[in-house]
């Protein structure tokens, strides 16, 4: 029993050291837990949106893979591959685009943000505003739902872009579903736990604050060169340190064991000075991101051999993408002509629904099937299955054989079994209705 | 020498007979003209903003693509396709999306329409809006330059998305053409002569009004019934009747010669009944049809058939969107990352640019280019080449052997000259630039 976890990685910087404790070590930690079925994008059509240097771009969608492939994420385990190398995802976008109404989007904060700023200047509303902007939940909710991720990571700015998410793919099954939902409801998942690491001036670290300290890019060099800048008291060697106080502190032990750290805190209490604390925090660092770096090195020497990756990456997801791409279609009208021609002989038009049996998959990745009435109404909801063929036997012999064999009244309620296994509960009153459906269906074989 | 004209059907509706006259006939006597590349596409993407009745654009699908081949649309000249039937469409939507301005779609007549709408009765300006409404016009760009079509024949209502479709196109080539115009600048092509038929009552022959003849579906009789329910006025057979006020003239003249016309309205002027002359139109619009219907009927019945054609179609839209989404790609940074790691390493990163030959296909279709100097101003547009070769052969004796061979004084102007061909013409001082910038190229190869 799995969970899908669904992460993107915008491609428009070059990760740095508050990135890794903040972002890439967590999130590839939770990949390697039990259960857990990781999914990491590269979000290079985000990129678009607020990036027009192509250099930009097609150098941060390498330094990233590398990253990640760098700092541990195993891409064997995980399915780790470039939004772009995944055409259904577009496509996708354009179907919800369809039934997204405009309204939700002139609720998103990001967007209600640029319009109160250009309202504060006295600009035009929309002013700088476009269009990959304003349809950015969209593209985001097709990310998402084109792999029916259960669980999205994000930070709290992005729990709205995941409601409405939500409010999408719900609006799709109910157009479009008659009863199957095609999309999981992605929950959202915010780790306030989460480092934020100090930059050197002692503010969050972020590329917008030009406070940050390289990761990889320039080797163990750049980064010693930046902790070299990182601002302290003037407190002199000898003199205690308030340690609780200093960022010097914070980002060691954002590196170190607990031990580690209360003997770092000890040492800056007893005086320590500020410069063998910078040397200390920098070793500390060098031991965690040394053979890291090194790997980093050597991907970053062969493209070729990231390409190889992502590429394989993408023939995975796309495993995924391309058949329930195929559903979807089909179920929005975009099916191949023959496929129609044989539902239209047949009559079976919106107006003139059957009574029917629906399979999905469960949340917990089971499989179960509903029987609808012609109406769509669920008159037996079927217990769950290791796989489709088990469910899909159930079914078969619902139809084929005298559904009173497998009735076994229990009081008010109706235990339905196919040998050992019960198929399902139902109230003993609702048994004709279900009699009259499974009928109907047996009987259009 | 041929342009490529682009016409878009949306697929959510059964064609009738003032599609085939208004549209449908003079579409496909246009696309048999000589020097017209012509493409047809079923919009079905398009389709999906307003119908959300998958059976209806299935059917609907097969239907129109029956009925323009069986009206003689040549599937082998021209370009037939599903707009879902090539991935590149909505890819290269998203990264339109990213360069259109949201002001631009707020100016949009579709969407006023409906605001105003919304207003007039005092609900919320975007009531029932969905996003593909208000995006459509950023798709319909995408279908547009996606085959760099040059004519666009549309209706008055279009003429707008046609010019948004030109802005969008202009920006792209802004922002990452570097003096190289990726789309060409689609021309709006209004055909105001086109036939409008009037339907049953007497208004416009469409849907919206119920008032239409069917084309094929239903059988001659379904289109005798329709002609029978024409609205006349009261004369009895034997008083003259006011044929140019009458619809059944109206119909007839689109479907006769001028001599079959006139005797027509003599007739009716010397008192032809109306029913007889329902019969004869009924004739005469056989005439035409019949031969169409039975096409249209063989290949309904072989839906197997019309897929075969519709795919054959996409793969020859495909030979021409594929590569271009490539170049398209890797101008906003979406390159595989080999090609940009050997990039990065010559370091043309944009701020260090280069002067540079940039050759394009000018609106006639011929074969020119440009030298630029590094800041990306032009030096000297060359004159037309026939082929790419022709051109790239100057582009290389250029760069290759003395430039001052090349120069023909010509007062203040200098022509330049390569054999007997005239390569381009420019002031005499800017000799020295061009010059200069040859020279850097010479000396990089």
């Amino acid at each position: 029993m799995t969970t899908r976890v669904l992460t993107g990685i915008t491609t428009s910087g070059t990760p740095h050291l508050g990135n890794y404790a903040g972002a890439i070590r967590p999130s590839i930690q939770t990949s390697e837990l039990p259960g857990v079925d990781a999914f990491y994008f590269m979000a290079d059509y985000h990129a678009l949106i607020k990036c027009d240097d192509p250099q930009r771009i097609a150098r941060s969608r390498l330094e990233i893979a590398a990253t990640w492939i760098a700092a541990g994420l195993d891409a064997d385990k995980v399915t780790l591959y470039r939004q772009s190398d995944v055409p259904e995802i577009p496509e996708l976008c354009w179907m919800l685009t369809c039934v997204t109404p405009k309204g939700l989007m002139n609720r998103a904060h990001a967007y209600k943000a640029s319009v109160d700023q250009n309202v504060a200047r006295q600009a035009e509303p929309d002013d700088g505003v476009n269009m990959g902007l304003f349809s950015y939940p969209i593209l985001m909710a097709a990310d998402i739902l084109m792999f029916n991720a259960r669980k999205v990571p994000v930070g709290r700015d992005q729990v709205q872009h995941l409601e409405m998410a939500r409010d999408i793919a719900q609006r799709f099954n109910h157009l479009y579903g008659g009863g199957q939902d095609f999309f999981v409801l992605p929950e959202v998942q915010i780790d306030d736990e989460v480092a934020t690491l100090p930059g050197l001036d002692g503010r969050k670290m972020s590329k917008s604050y030009d406070n940050t300290i390289p990761l990889f890019e320039g080797g163990a060099k750049a980064t010693r060169a930046a902790v070299a800048r990182i601002v302290t008291d003037s407190r002199e060697p000898g003199q205690p340190k308030d340690a609780e106080g200093s960022h010097l502190y914070t980002l060691y032990r954002a590196f170190a064991t607990p031990q580690e750290s209360l003997q770092f805190r000890r040492e800056l209490e007893q005086g320590m000075g500020w410069g063998d604390a910078k040397n200390q925090l920098c070793d500390r660092i060098e031991l965690e991101l040394a053979p890291m770096r090194e790997r980093y090195a050597e991907l970053m020497a062969k493209p070729q051999r990231i390409e190889e990756i992502l590429q394989a990456g993408a023939a995975k997801a796309r495993k995924i993408s391309a058949p329930f791409m195929a559903q979807l279609r089909a179920a929005v009208g975009l099916r191949p002509a023959v496929v129609s021609a044989a539902q239209d002989k047949a009559g079976k038009t919106k107006a003139e629904k059957k009574a029917r049996f629906v399979s999905f998959r469960d949340e917990e990745g089971q499989f179960r099937f509903r029987l609808l009435d012609a109406a769509g109404n669920e008159l037996l909801l079927s217990s769950a299955f290791a796989n489709p063929k088990a469910a899909g036997e159930v079914i078969k012999r619902l139809q084929n054989e005298e559904l009173d064999g497998f009735v076994v009244q229990a009081g008010e309620a109706a235990v339905l079994r196919v040998g050992e296994v019960e198929v399902g509960r139902l109230e003993a009153a609702a048994l004709p209705a279900v009699r009259e459906a499974i009928a109907s269906l047996s009987a259009a074989e």
